[in-house]
């Protein structure tokens, strides 16, 4: 199979679950991360995913998401065929999602190969990142499930890392297409900071960041194995899909689901069999995953040391650095304050630090048991 | 003269001028400082000011304020007669809008005492207060102007001082009702810390609160020699107030006016001419100069570290410290900020440190040369 002929069986799956607690309240159940534009580059970070795999799936593109953000996602990819939104009634993490995507997509050709990209991730160069796409559709055409892993910049103990083994050779030759493709050698848990300074020096490691492509029949075949429940349901819900019975099974199977990340589902049982090849990534990536990361994905423009996030702010900025995301229209002005973090909304406010940026989740959780779910 | 029959001569000025720019975007042009509730009390600092004089001068109390505050006073004060209400059409400094009151009242009874009491202060308690009020006033009767000096709790270099001088006498006896005053020996402008440490060490200095009680024709005695063309204006003013000329004569005159505090008009030149006597007052006092002093006038609550002042506020703090002044029903969230000052408005929001509450000054100056008057 050429790398054309396996572009051509490519279709993208776009997850978009997540709230993204610690971006409240900028980001909320509402509102979520990835319906917002977090980088100033005046497009959402849905629609930037979308536009990134459009020019390699074509309209080949596929949404799981709430029920309640069905609007929106239409909204933000008008493109988007109506059988290609498929819709949670309610979240049942990573392997529900994706398999469910996996099972409906093989009723309908068992030779796809998908791709799953996260809706709320920041990555550039898109070329770059296009090349190793392609590298893992190839990579995934010899009967493979590819995650596409990130060349880490910096000893992070908040991500998973995958270690790189040989080479991948099919007879004897690298892959047609795919010349950087490697075995994994493991998936490792998110270390500690000494370890994760090992990682990152020794050169071998990756983040894992949770993207893969994978050919769904084989994706199916290892979640028969490692989950047959959840296997189960999700083949009968894809088996009704589209018909008349969608709806009943759907409502009868789906809130019974068991809920399990992707990784522990399928990455892990099938690295530990030979399954999975890695393509590292030589582009940035970021996954917003807090305010912090708003601020290093934005830097102040020169000669201001105050990152300002929003079309509509007034920001006075004095003896301040750090970043403000307004949603209003008011005037916000900073005397003093350093790596301050300012969300401005309609109906809440957050004062933090960049240093205290993953502190933001347990502030929500308290405001839940305080009953203020009304601004979450 | 006894002291009661003085204080029957006795009537309250309460010039209601300056927006209090540091602590914007609470006060501001259209609602200034001595319209907001300041301490948590459930009362207005002008209606605090009226209630601590009203027992000491029942229905004899004159407002001085800007015309766009007609209603606000009258609101706060419904018990102020219509002619006891002089509205200034452009602000033209203390002595101006003291004057014009003097000349006034001086024209309803010449033997008229008046005391001049900010609109904006904090004083407790309040009856040490007005036991310093009724030493004052008969003092005055004396023939002098009195001034209310304030023992001093710290070392401050933002307040003008005052040299007590020896104790007064008339006749060689202490004066009847009024034992504790003194001589002034001299007005000192405000000085740099070590001076400020000298003043309050030798026990000898009061900080100048810009409180005075004195007979009308005393006052205007020294404000037309000191200030003739002021003097002059505010005579023709008060000749035709209550006339069908009043505004017309206003409009004419006030606008020509010269600009000129009352310290430097009447107080100082009365000083060196041996007429100015004052009353230490051994109450605590604030003038409420900034967000820091909101944070000192209402601390936190026992087991917290965050004074809220704001009957609506929904305020989430966690590792935090400082004051949050709210006039929404917003949730505000603080993690991690120390020292934190958030004032948050419908239409500005404001975030500083105490020690950065005097800049808020600048940041106004800087908001209006931006052009963003209307939050100002």
């Amino acid at each position: 199979m050429t790398s054309q002929e396996s572009l051509d069986k490519f279709y993208t799956v776009i997850p978009a679950g997540g709230v993204g607690t610690r971006l409240w309240p900028l980001s909320r159940a509402s509102a979520p991360k990835f319906l917002h534009d977090l980088t100033g580059s005046g497009t959402t970070l849905i629609r930037s995913t979308y536009e990134r795999l459009a020019p390699l799936t074509g309209p080949r593109v596929m949404v799981v998401t709430g029920e309640s953000h069905r609007e929106a996602v239409r909204v933000q990819i008008p493109e988007l065929d109506e059988n290609d939104l498929v819709l949670e009634s309610e979240p049942k993490d990573s392997a529900a999602a994706i398999g469910l995507a996996a099972a409906i997509l093989h009723r309908r050709d068992p030779e796809i190969i998908m791709g799953s990209f996260a809706a709320d991730q920041v990555i550039a160069p898109v070329e770059i990142f296009q090349q190793a796409v392609r590298e893992a559709v190839a990579t995934a055409a010899t009967g493979r499930i590819v995650t596409i892993g990130i060349t880490p910049t910096h000893p992070s103990t908040g991500f998973g890392y995958i270690r790189k083994g040989a080479t991948l050779e099919v007879d004897g030759a690298p892959i047609e297409g795919a010349p950087h493709a490697r075995d994994v050698a493991e998936f490792v848990e998110k270390p500690g900071q000494e370890l994760a300074e090992k990682y990152v020096d020794s050169g071998e490691y990756l983040w894992n960041a949770g993207m893969f492509v994978a050919p769904v029949a084989l994706l199916l075949d290892h979640l028969a194995r490692a989950e047959p429940a959840l296997y189960a349901g999700l083949t009968e819900i894809a088996a009704a899909w589209g018909t008349p019975e969608q709806a009943a099974v759907t409502a009868r199977v789906w809130p019974e689901l068991p809920k399990i990340a992707i990784d522990y589902a399928v990455a892990e049982p099938a690295a530990a069999a030979g399954d999975v090849a890695v393509i590292p990534g030589n582009f940035t990536w970021d996954d917003v995953g807090d305010f912090a990361a708003i601020a290093r994905l934005n830097p102040a423009r020169e000669q201001e040391s105050m990152t300002v996030l929003g079309e509509k702010a007034r920001v006075y900025s004095d003896q301040s650095s750090g970043v403000v995301v307004s949603d209003t229209q008011r005037v916000v002005a900073l005397i003093g304050v350093e790596n301050i973090v300012v969300v401005d909304t309609p109906d809440a406010l957050l004062v933090t630090t960049t240093d205290h940026a993953q502190s933001v989740k347990q502030a929500v959780e308290a405001l839940r048991a305080q009953g203020e779910s009304d601004v979450l």
